[in-house]
């Protein structure tokens, strides 16, 4: 079966063309005029300049780990870590850290671009958004087969590693590179975008009064430049993180089950029949011109249901074929159907057309506390949809592909049903990165004083895309549920295939100490990374409003804010907030397992697999529907724009902001990063650790 | 050794006689002029007509459970379900409603002599009101050791079990009942003081911009109302299951651990000299006439730190008398050492004397949505302190006492640790009950126009109650965690005792989906009682606003407005909405049980008590930390009263309100409802469940 691995690399050329032909659509398009390609070429230097900086100390965090590694392979010539760890982890990082930057490059491209083509029509400007997100969709994925592919070949026929087993635990630990670098994307990306964001609504829509997007604020740009590198390059390195660890996670749990290569095929294949899938949906993404939201929706949703649907279909053949077994099928479907109901759900609760979201819009009748309350009460509620359909993906996965028998088939059941929630992400990630592109045009269509059309039409363009959104994020954060336990379990395997003997049971204190430990590090994590938000964004209320006082006659329109300062301070506070929760992530799963031994590092894993998703839901959830409560009520209900519902709604809106974007899906990448973390570090662990001295 | 347990009835009877002769004390002063006497009257008849009807509505409730009980006891002659269990179910619950009705009656008749004797000096106001704390904190330990010891010895030796092991698996499963009326009255009457308190506030506060307190506010009784029924009748139940449960988890520990009844007898004798010890301390609560707000807590906390050191000192000759294990007294020492820890990290986080608390009330600055984000992250990054303080306590009770090579040795350390760290119960929950009594007082006193010097001294007194409210509260989660563990241990036990063998590995799927459904069960359980609060509260300023609108001349200050209908309106919502929490912690352990089996079971319990733990500490925290940052700016930082860092804090302070009085405290109550539910139940789930047919 390994000889058709190289199947991977179709897939790969196969997206990054598809990438490669939508990048050329895009660009076929005018900028506009020479004030909207000006805004536009301070966005992208922005951003730029950004990105350049977040990779520079990143960089140093990468060689500092590096190095580590290297001593901890070569020191003990591959005892304690594979000698190809360290390399892969380079690798990792780097990839995923391209799959961001060309997403984000191109829609630092796109967004001038939109607003123009919308200037036309609704439909010309959803084909240059859509375009874009396509390029960011297909390169993370063809990054990521690429990645895999070249890794496996290498091992397999240059190394001459041609045991399952063995070449299975080693790919397993490249993930960690690729989860380092998304949690610093997205939580640099998150504190930038959220700070810049709270610190222009706070100084300029609350205070000064003035519109969102307005010109004479000065953090106007570097607002537009943070949904840049936030919610489109933290998203890319997240997803391709998502995306590369549920199909090694599946890779490690192979031979274990039996399955061998053909369980490592299996995935490798679905992947590949996902992309050809996702690029035939994809040509469904169309509509009239003179197009109404509902039907964008349609148009978008036809697309990504069309790929799922003959995914599914084609991936029944596919198993049969590869490991010869309905059950595992029936995972696969699991997974597919799972992603799409936690899908649905997230948007009951998040969308404004849905009750929850209208009640939470009235309870801005009596003040911003009880709308805060509500949001909280309505995020937390929303777990038990998401909680309940992964538990039951988990448990017919696992039984269907043959857990009663074989506890490793289970297993491997698991491990597959979250690449087949992922199968499809060319596409659903295409629908979901569109958004921060409308919602740049929108800025830009703002900024350049296009008519009042335009801007209504990139609106609507913008609000399809926080639906989208929510649903792009019910993948991501089931898929990581699952990945989390497939990888739990590689990490039990590996350990216990170096010959140590563990009581996992949750009556054990080392056991049960780690989930404590588990679920601390969730709170203390989403506590760091929000209360990064709430300094950067602090320092960037002082800059504005310093500007708005120094400066005379911005307010009239006469004299230019200086948003290269905005933007520089937004640059210097979120990578200085960033180090420490990536740090946290990486230093306490160590520092548990040299004390707790590796039965201690399990009950962490676990710990913050749970108390990491439900509280990625809580976060998300409440966040989006203080989001779209206020945009409910500016469309006109509990007395509109300026109101004082209104300003209580932004109140709790704008608590929203770190929740949806920084500390809610931090959290995905935190629990897999854990579980990497642990498994590369099992070795030292395994040597030393205070319980063994016990 | 068991001829040595009438020593329970020794201490039950010390401590309700001290408590006897407290409220002899309180009486005796008087209850002040007319006007005082008439609000106390309509306080205490609003108080007393709410736990009547609560206590109906909870007597339906637990028919229903009772006869259920009954069933499966005596449809099975015994097998499934002792049948002692549906009786010591009532008198459980009976026991626990009376130690929180008792601690009221005694509350609602010190309060207008608290104001009074504050008219006197600050340490008559103080004596009154901590003997009115001391009644309810030793009426409760009283109780409690009344109802084990009678148990202890109906079983004993008018029944004949001697046998250590059933005796010890049928009292542990007494703790249901305490369990249930404790939820009921920490969640209801919650509820209802908090949704007085936010209705109160939001029109009287915000809208109508007279202040706390004011008679012209419809909402006032009602919420002086709330103090007694929420934080007096609800916090008396809750410890009085906080305080059993501990004994009865570490009663069932002890025969697997090899001590028998020698076990049982140890924490029966640190009881009693806990006991003792509060009585001693509880005469060092005396200050000068004279006496500034410092001095005031000097001498709460000499009290309670003498009487802690004391009982250290004692329980060493108890536990070498009784289970000859030095072990087994560091195990006591962790518990006793860990409460105090949890103790001031609550207070470092939630009190303005520190800087957590200084900088959140600083975020103020720039608007309530940075004051939500700032508390919401005090209060995540607070979990840190607790859950390490906890992991450490866990880990050395469990080792000091054996576990290294008794498994069940090491539990016992960990069970009588939690016992250790609640054996000075009396003194510390009079320090805590005193709080509420002071806030009254302080109400009394501006309602019935006493000097403003008077009013001064309640609120000296009430912003002291604040800071002990924190200890206590840290005792009472502390505890809850440490007696979790020591209650899923016994589940194991007693299911293993019926012949059924468990997988309880992490890597199990039924113990995983536990996991989740436990974290589940958190989130939607804190989801359902904020939002209980929200909609009791939004009914509430209707009718304050009503009253507003329609009785000419309420501002003036020459028509009365209609307290009784705030007080009724409050009491049908908070019993209406009190309902569904407490079902959903009776329902879902035992559905999840039959869907998962014990082994699920088991995964819920952990689940339940490691992300419950970090809720209740995160909501509590914030809360407290939102309250004093309000009270901190209302002493003249950043503006003083009335300015817009101010209105901020209020938002933050009403969001905090269902935090730490509502949600938070009710999470310790679930955490071993659930574990007591399980066991209970563990007849019937292992007879019938899916698991078992696949």
């Amino acid at each position: 079966m390994q000889d058709f691995i190289w199947v991977g690399f179709v897939g790969a050329i196969l997206a990054l063309l598809f990438a490669f032909v939508q990048k050329g659509k895009v660009l076929k398009f005018s900028e506009g005029n020479e004030t909207m390609q000006k805004i536009a070429a301070s966005i992208r230097a922005g951003a730029n300049a950004y990105l350049k900086q977040q990779y520079s100390s990143v960089a140093k965090v990468f060689a500092v780990v590096f190095i580590v590694l290297l001593i901890m392979a070569f020191a003990t010539n591959g005892e304690m870590l594979s000698k190809f760890t360290p390399f892969a982890f380079l690798t990792g990082g780097i990839w995923s850290m391209l799959a961001g930057f060309i997403g984000m490059r191109i829609a630092t491209k796109a967004n001038a671009r939109t607003a123009q083509a919308a200037s036309e029509s609704l439909n010309q400007g959803l084909r240059v958004a859509f375009s874009s997100g396509s390029v960011m969709g297909f390169t993370v994925v063809g990054l990521g087969m690429l990645d895999i592919s070249i890794w496996f070949h290498l091992l397999y026929y240059v190394f001459g590693i041609t045991d399952a087993t063995t070449l299975g635990n080693i790919m397993v630990m490249n993930g960690m590179g690729a989860s380092f670098m998304a949690l610093f994307a997205r939580v640099g990306g998150g504190i930038y975008t959220k700070a810049a964001d709270v610190g222009a609504d706070l100084v300029g829509k609350v205070e000064a009064g003035i519109p969102e997007d307005d010109p004479r604020n000065p953090a106007t740009i570097a607002d537009n430049v943070g949904d840049n590198v936030g919610d489109v390059a933290g998203m890319g390195a997240d997803l391709y993180e998502s995306y590369v660890g549920s199909i090694l996670a599946s890779f490690a749990l192979s031979a274990a089950a039996g399955f061998g290569f053909a369980g490592m095929l299996l995935p490798m294949l679905l992947a590949v029949c996902g992309i050809l899938c996702s690029i035939i949906g994809s040509f469904f993404v169309r509509t009239k011109e003179d197009a109404s939201q509902k039907s964008l929706l349609k148009s978008l949703r036809t697309g990504t249901y069309l790929a799922a649907l003959l995914s599914a279909a084609l991936a029944a053949p596919l198993t049969y074929y590869t490991v010869g077994s309905w059950g595992v099928y029936i995972s696969i479907l699991c997974g597919l159907i799972g992603g799409c109901a936690i899908g649905y759900f997230t948007e009951y609760y998040t969308s404004d057309t849905y009750k929850p979201t209208q009640k939470l819009a009235a309870s801005s009748e009596t003040g911003s506390a009880t709308v805060i309350i509500g949001g909280l009460s309505l995020g937390m509620k929303s777990t038990m949809a998401s909680i309940l359909i992964v538990s039951a993906a988990v448990i017919i996965s696992f039984f269907a592909a043959g857990g009663n028998s074989s506890y490793s088939m289970g297993l491997y059941g698991i491990g597959i049903s979250a690449v087949g929630m992922l199968s499809t992400l060319g596409i659903t990630l295409a629908t979901d990165a569109y958004g921060p592109v409308a919602d740049n045009a929108g800025g830009i269509a703002e900024m350049s004083g296009l008519p009042e059309e335009v801007r209504e039409r990139t609106d609507a363009l913008d609000s399809l895309g926080n639906t989208t959104a929510a649903t792009g994020k019910g993948f991501a954060i089931g898929s990581a549920s699952l990945t989390a336990l497939a990888l739990l379990v590689s990490y039990v395997n590996i350990v216990e295939s170096k010959g140590v003997d563990m009581n996992l049971a949750l009556t054990n204190p080392a056991v049960l100490i780690g989930l404590f430990i588990g679920a601390m590090l969730t709170f203390v994590f989403s506590a760091f990374t929000m209360s990064a938000v709430q300094t950067a964004a602090q320092s960037r209320v002082g800059e504005v409003r310093r500007q708005f006082k120094e400066i005379k006659g911005i307010m009239e329109g006469k004299a230019e804010p200086d948003y290269a300062a905005c933007v520089g301070l937004c640059t210097k506070g979120a990578l200085h907030e960033m180090v420490a929760p990536a740090l946290l992530a990486i230093i306490v799963p160590i520092v548990t397992g040299l004390v707790l031994g590796a039965e201690g590092v399990v009950g962490l894993l676990g710990g913050v697999s749970v108390t990491g998703f439900a509280m990625a839901v809580f976060m998300s959830n409440a966040g989006g529907a203080w989001d779209n409560a206020k945009k409910y009520i500016e469309a006109g209900h509990h007395g509109g724009k300026g109101s004082d519902c209104h300003k209580a709604a932004v109140v709790g809106d704008t608590v929203g902001d770190p929740f949806k974007d920084t500390s809610g899906p931090s959290l995905n990448i935190l629990i897999k990063l854990c579980s990497t973390v642990s498994i590369v570090f099992s070795g030292l662990i395994i040597s030393f650790n205070l319980m063994g001295l016990l």
